[in-house]
């Protein structure tokens, strides 16, 4: 089977990490091994700069929204072009923690940039460029925020007000609804019936594009 | 007199500086003492962290022209936003080193990027922000680059090739061509010449916009 390109989005605490660990573990058992990692922003020595710049922010510098999304896109077009598409030519599997649909759900939902804008952006960068499928965990945005509070201390952007996650989370449904390509995980529940979701939802999938279990 | 953002544009080596001084100059004779500098990328700290990035690139990495051109928005909108409408608002005079007109010709001329990105890209980050008056110091790439040359070793941008160079010196011409608010300068001859020819344009303009030496 030619390799894919797997993308798992979702909101902060949504249990991005364990679906990663899930995934890997699904895709191992049909017989796939080489598997190459993403996060975005980042993953190439340029975009970990302009993440960092990204999730600190600059002290005393109102980050403008469409710096904020220039700088998403700059970092994506470096990991797309340097890692994600060398590594699908060369027969490499991606699973990629966000990936465009992060913007779209964040950056148009959540803070509201203009659509046209968001979908120009998208198309003029990125091209024909998508993913092969989407695992969207769908979570209420006050339950994954407990969650990552848990963690520890939140990011510039993790310490936005409730409305904008559930801004997020709608435009996140909103897109989901409307492309074959992603496919919404109810991930309120405990982990271990998540982990079930998406191994179900992979194993479908990976039957379809024809591959033996 | 409303104030107003004016801006110096050329390739390296152009005398770009020296136009500046007399630019400055030209305006307190004509009583506008209340100026704010600019240079493109940069300006504010993250624009000219920004900056730092693009100029001297990340080793080991190629940096896409696409992201290469993100980051220029993205420095140029911070900049706008935080420094230049703000001065703009409270009546103070803009003198910019550089501005959108650099991005058109070294981008989309030198680097070859899409003309159709380059004015979607204009016109979803800027809208209806434009310079009042751009100075073009036009001059032939090889003369300029003996100029830069001399002023020690040369950044990433710099170092590219002397096509490189005459296709950005052609979307200058051919931009300048289109557009009233832009005025040809010939900076090929001797600076003093050159700086008659800016006090003739700038003072011109300015009578033009109702001011009295």
């Amino acid at each position: 089977m030619k390799s894919k390109f797997i993308v798992i989005e979702g909101l902060e605490g949504a249990g991005k990490t364990t679906a990663r660990d899930t995934v890997v573990d699904e895709l191992r058992r049909h017989g796939i091994d080489d598997i190459v990692f993403t996060r975005e922003p980042g993953g190439t020595v340029l975009a970990e700069k302009l993440r960092e710049l990204i999730k600190q922010g600059v002290e005393g510098e109102k980050l403008t929204d469409k710096a904020e999304v220039l700088m998403l896109y700059a970092a994506r077009i470096q990991l797309v072009e340097n890692v994600i598409k060398p590594a699908l030519a060369r027969g490499a599997w991606v699973v990629g923690d966000r990936h465009d649909l992060s913007s779209q759900a964040y950056q148009g939902g959540g803070r509201g940039i203009d659509a046209t804008l968001m979908r120009s952006l998208r198309n003029t960068i990125l091209g024909d460029f998508y993913p092969d499928l989407t695992l969207y965990l769908d979570l209420p945005p006050r339950l994954g925020l407990e969650r990552a509070r848990t963690r520890g201390a939140l990011d510039r952007i993790e310490q936005e007000s409730l409305a904008f996650f559930e801004r997020t989370r709608a435009r996140y449904l909103e897109l989901a609804a409307q492309d074959e390509s992603i496919v919404t995980i109810d991930a309120s529940r405990p982990l271990d019936e998540v982990s079930n979701a998406i191994r179900l939802a992979l194993g479908t999938w990976l039957a379809q594009q024809g591959a033996t279990a």
